[in-house]
């Protein structure tokens, strides 16, 4: 059967990037239709009238949305490469931490990001208390950061964008000498060859999350 | 092989509820075992390190946490009566769904009865906004609300806590005129013989609503 696999994307979206790189990691063909965040395109907010938000996927015209929820579903659908393990219990571990860095460790991150004086600095130590838990998981039992890419390396993903992060804003969570296991994998995937294919030149990204984040403290 | 199921909860907690509900719907036996949330014990400690809280399912030994991981979990494990379809574009729904309850409707009337004023009118209006997006699914679209209850409606079980809650602060979110689909899932979902099983005497919740939702309010 022709497959038609489309994802609606924006560029400077880091949930955008990671199903890219799900996608290429499963060599999939698909179409990339860049939104503009700013002036939703009909065809996203009909693909997603309850979030209204990128990334969607769009397989034979039928869409998903929610990047954790689009990744089981690439998972599901073309078997290859698998991302998920087969045994239940690791597969609930799998999900258990790819949540948690969405959950925990991101939000923690981005509010580092965006505040200043005792706000930044609490936001600082809650994001380091998620990093060491990481760290003690990628140390001790290590559910993710193996041989080949799974659910929760392509959920951590996001490292890459803190790091970048702590560049633009001059923040400092994550340092090798503190996190090395959670350093080492932040590099394993910075040097994967698809992964730098999917993620933005790092000097764009620099100049694009100043505004963005600097938007969001104006708001606030 | 012999199976130990232990399930470590607290009765006023929905989440806990809500494994003990899916775990009644596959017909499991299971120890359950009431948290102090006060006063954790170390066995919940020692099997939610992370979060520390519950629900915690402990199968054979190995605790697995967060509810719709541990609902996915009990779904892959015991395959009979199954919550998630099998066609992956379905199961991307019912998972959509459940994290739009979870992460959208739920905070929101939960804000509606901890909140007082203004801060309450408007986070009535934003639950009862993803009721009326819940609303036109189960209309329109069935994924949902059919015969055997899946995935979604576990997850729905919010709303009966909602309705509850509703009658102990005085506050109208759900009422049978604005919302009649979303309302004949939640009397269908009250009315079912193991629902009642699990959920705690409605007197007994109105009175422990009033004191945790109280000393949330205090705490702001």
């Amino acid at each position: 059967m022709a497959e038609e696999v489309k994802l609606f994307g924006a560029w400077g979206s880091p949930y955008s990037r990671r199903i890219e790189l799900a996608l290429k990691l499963k060599g999939l063909q698909f179409e990339y239709i860049e939104e503009n965040l700013y002036n939703k395109s009909p065809a996203l907010l009909k693909y997603n009238p309850v979030h209204k938000k990128v990334p969607v996927l769009v397989h034979n015209g039928k869409p998903v949305a929610e990047s954790l929820v689009i990744l089981e579903y690439i998972d599901e659908t073309w078997k290859h490469n698998p991302f998920l393990p087969t045994d239940p219990y690791e597969k609930a571990k799998a999900r258990f931490w790819a949540r948690f860095i969405d959950e925990k460790f991101w939000p923690a991150a981005k509010k580092a990001m965006a505040s200043r004086g005792r706000e930044r600095e609490e936001a600082i130590e809650e994001a380091q208390q998620h990093l060491k838990t990481l760290e003690s998981e990628l140390k001790e039992k290590k559910i993710f950061g193996r041989e080949s890419l799974g659910f929760v390396d392509i959920a951590a993903h996001l490292l890459f964008w803190l790091v970048v992060a702590q560049e633009a804003f001059g923040v400092e969570i994550l340092t090798e000498e503190k996190f090395p296991a959670v350093h080492e994998l932040y590099q394993r995937l910075a040097d994967e060859a698809v992964f730098k294919e999917c993620m933005p030149p790092k000097e764009q990204l620099i100049a694009y999350l100043k505004v963005r984040l600097g938007a969001w403290t104006a708001s606030k």
